[in-house]
């Protein structure tokens, strides 16, 4: 028997009808509105060469991690879904991959990915009947013969997502030429890049020494020199803010900052460029460059954003056989009022500079990030990250920030995805999440209702363009 | 257009049907009690003097830092508030500074100042349209008009709120001067102190000489001695008793306490005395200093408070620039397991002793503090402190602490406030919010609705007069 | 005035309509299904002796730390309650014990013994009165008039509460007797063992020495070398099994694992052996026994789990006067991302090992336990535990969990307890618990109504099966 596949108008509304019938009528004003994406990891080229995609398996599964590590958590090996490794891309039929997949779709019940797929399996390819064993063909044929169609390459979608702007992340050593490429080819669509010089500032990471010689050939700086290392960034900053950037991101360990004095900072950076560095020189370092950062983003008005808090490659035998990215990011705990407070010091009072806080410890919503950000004019909360951005995940953001921080101190949702057809998806359920907690507050006369209006409205567009300067 | 403003009956209740019959049939009970309100900050001057204040931006805004902080938050300056700085007050037209406020009190949506706000507009003076730009003005006259007649003096105020205990808070070094002219006032109400001495007992304070000055002059004891310091804690914690006093309260930046013996603690005193003390000294006679304390609290029956976990003045060029309590206060992470644990080994079991604990981390309330509570026999759990004292943080105290702890290892609810007008809301919230919680378990049969009748007093009136000893 | 007591049928459901009567649905199919108990405190001498009871006192007050800690929070003394101390058992009347309880029993409201007890009395004993100091004495004769009966014997009452699979937990130096009378009685009732080596393994625990000269005497093997130490464990988890074991517990300080390489722990354990340790040894200790029993789980296929974060006898005064698990035993924060990762590297994508994680730390399941859960293969989470096994902590527990593990990394409902008569009622609440969580998903369509009933018998029975091996 086959299982029917809708999505209900009224999902993750509150069943409550007085809620709900408040919900309905909030998401009816926010439901329809563009999409503005400031975060996220497509990759350019897709707008650039208007890509299309192979299949199923390719487009849904093999990239999206949270979909994997899911079926690998149950014990289904990567090869048998097509995961590349470092070895290269398994020999697995991609069609037999999709049916391992359909086979396991039951584990994702409560998870944001069945939402999301089942969003883009009924919105973006039509199907009205649910993904399972036997239906595995079904969806895996009908959605690569719809991905053969012009209406399916990446700036159709894009098109018909409603995207009014969409992010990218380039590394401080990429040349950003899908993004001349996009802004050269006159198609409308608004796609940008974002300032991510991590590769070039975590000395610990695997990569560092490529991309500081990359680095130093874009720019034609002395990299080597604290100096001409700041001129550097400097430079690629200006040459990100010419490719649309607004925003510069930080994806560190944890959220310390620094300030050093100039000679300390110099004598840092001479262990980093000479190999004489240890573990905490590593960690200082970053701390240290990310108020350099800020201090950069006062001169330059790029709007900062600090992503901190992942044990990136937790599975060490996964990372030998498969490489990065592969579902081993684990979360750890936080701290933002002590590391914050050196580069506070510096720029914390500063009109001119906007400073985006993301966590994936919890536990500092109520307790750290709210408290700051209700009161240091430069901070602003970034959404639910990650983990928590999910219906329960963002309910309980709304819950423990708004209290003291506001709805002002907040700045819309970020879908923060390498997964393009996921986005209209992520960006539904924010909003629906959004008119869920809204439509509770004023159910319970918390709010008033044409407050909760305007509030829906801003929380969906009017935060996100003002706070990312678009 | 002007909008209304209106206190719904129901406000705060569950607008789930079953549960707010019940959340309100609780209500009818309990809205209508006196206030007992054991910890604050309001200033005994103004009942000795029976004070009367001058205008809006005085009385409501220049003294709460939760306002300005929100505001300060969003890029308006404290000197278009009207806020005071090392400098003095600020040349603004007060007038002006209010249109600011009324210009921004957007910012308050979803947070608890707009609830306080709100009902002492509407309760306290009548406003039946709400704040916002174009009724600023009408606003300022209105409340300054009624600032200047009778019924707006402190002392009325105080009756018409239905007040049966303020208790204050005054530091081991004050002469307790207005406490003294309004017990001799012949004025009915009773209004007390509280002792609390982290002035002369925080060596890191920038006020630690002068108060230990005052201190030494106050009591005639010889407070540079360590036996001597002790016997000047104790003439002075009678004085406090004799000024109407039940507790204790200690604002420590962590719970640490110590056990060190008497040499070891003298010897540590000394360090503290001559100035040979380092901050793991001074954080050592913090720890010490509890313990002392409650030894004495079970010599004399004082009720010790702890309020530990705040990071002060972490903005450090406005604390250059404005000094204490400008909402840069930010909580911190906080242990209680280990850090309570010295004070327990003396006086943990000792029948005559009460501890109310304060928590700015709310992961501790199921994790240590509702176990410890909910064993030690002289432990209380105070009510959810500061950030937390809103619709979500109080909900949450209660999910997270009566499971464990139960009702009754509870204190009722404090104010803490130094914003006399917003009691009564304040209290209202409390009030509606644990009627919410109760009708919640009472709808889900959790508990009977006449047990959860008693518990709205107990946890209205019956707590505190028991827990605080009135 | 007599109160009813009544286990209302809508008891912890939602009172929202819509999902009320999904939750009974739901309910409806699995509210009546066998018990699964595997893992839990209960004395296996009841069953092997089909043991009977003396009165209320000693069966449902004396062993019940949850109940006891309560009412010595509120000051009563533990002689009153006739709890055994150091000294031995007090004269105390059992009676007057009793009525002590019953006079304090509102102490309880809103706590989960509250809703056990109830049952106990409604279900297993046929009270339609409350327990209350008018009814202390009914209470204590006709409960000890039924004990007197043979429907109340320990194997009548395990056949009247429909446990089909029960485990008890034993120490490495257990003779495992009770068990080989129990499987030689003929008896139908599945009551097995489990391995739990801390005995053996925690040196700090002031039995380490008996308890090592018992496990030397079991095995016949030399525990004092590592090799011959290592050997008498697998002897003995052979004698587990034998037994019917099909898991391990182990309940550390810290979840900390180590990795130590063959020499560096032949090394340690020679200063454990030869008493040259000192605390940093004795939890590196803990550490790598954690990951031999892993890899020993490797080879035997047992289950392993977790239990880890327990501040034991935080009381000092009164573990000196009545000893162990007196509700003196506090959660401290945890850590699971640093402390698993030894381990995970050893045997963390192991396809024959399981490692099932526990937590009194709620911060960390949504930040560590679920994404740790939702990647490695290996692991799984358990339920809810000890302060959290009660509806709110279940209720966080799957609204933290389920979006980033799933469901089916989770292993169903353990009751942990030795409190035998509140199993029924303990895995009832977790039941209904488990209803009225899928009950929302379903209301706010989030989860189909087929799938939440095949989730439902999941979390029943069908995860519990799977995960233990069953």
């Amino acid at each position: 028997m086959t299982r029917a596949l809708r999505l209900h108008p009224d999902r993750l509304f509150p069943s409550d009808s007085t809620q709900r019938d408040i919900a309905r009528a909030l998401y009816a004003e926010v439901g329809g509105l563009p999409i503005v994406s400031p975060h996220g990891h497509t990759d350019p080229r897709w707008f650039a060469e208007d890509s299309r995609w192979q299949n199923a398996t390719e487009l849904l599964l093999a990239p999206d991690h949270y979909v994997f590590r899911m079926l690998y958590s149950q014990g289904v090996a990567l090869d048998d879904l097509a995961i590349p490794s470092r070895a290269g891309t398994p020999a697995t039929d991609p069609r037999a991959a999709w049916r391992v997949f359909a086979d396991h779709y039951h584990l994702f019940r409560g998870t944001p990915s069945r939402l999301w797929l089942d969003h883009v399996f009924a919105e973006v390819f039509g199907f009205d009947v649910a993904l399972e064993a036997g239906t595995a063909d079904l969806y895996y044929d009908r959605i690569n013969e719809q991905l053969a169609t012009p209406a399916f390459r990446a700036r159709a979608l894009f098109d018909r997502f409603g995207i009014e702007f969409l992010a990218t992340t380039e590394g401080a050593d990429d040349p950003l030429e899908s993004h001349r490429r996009i802004r050269e080819s006159g198609w409308g669509g608004r796609v940008v890049t974002t300032y991510r010089p991590d590769g070039v500032i975590d000395v610990e990471h695997e990569q560092f020494q490529p991309a500081m010689a990359r680095f130093a050939e874009l720019t034609g700086e002395d990299v080597w020199s604290w100096q001409g290392y700041l001129a550097a960034h400097r430079k690629r900053r200006a040459d990100f803010r010419a490719a649309g950037a607004t925003a510069t991101d930080h994806g560190h360990p944890s959220a310390r900052t620094a300030n050093l004095s100039a000679a300390e900072a110099e004598a840092l950076f001479g262990r980093i460029a000479n190999g004489g560095w240890d573990a905490a020189d590593a960690e200082l370092f970053r701390a240290q460059m990310l108020t350099e950062m800020a201090k950069m983003s006062v001169e330059d008005g790029m709007v900062m954003q600090l992503h901190p808090g992942s044990f990136r490659n937790h599975n060490r035998q996964l990372f030998a056989s498969h490489g990065r990215d592969k579902g081993a990011d684990i979360p750890m705990r936080a701290d933002f009022v002590s590391a914050l407070q050196p580069l506070l010091d510096v720029v914390g009072n500063d009109p001119r500079f906007t400073l985006i806080l993301f966590t994936l410890d919890e536990t500092t919503y109520a307790r750290e990030l709210a408290p700051l950000a209700g009161h240091y004019p430069c901070l602003r909360l970034g959404p639910a990250w990650w983990f928590h951005d999910s219906p329960e995940g963002m309910m309980r953001y709304r819950e423990m920030t708004t209290e003291t921080a506001g709805f002002y101190n907040t700045v819309g949702f970020n879908d923060d995805t390498r997964a393009f057809l996921s986005i209209p998806a992520r960006h539904d359920v924010a909003r629906r999440i959004d008119c869920h907690y809204l439509a509770r507050l004023v159910a319970e006369h918390r709010l008033e209702d044409w407050e909760a209006a305007e509030l829906a409205r801003d929380l969906t567009v009017g935060l996100v363009r003002k706070a990312y300067k678009l």
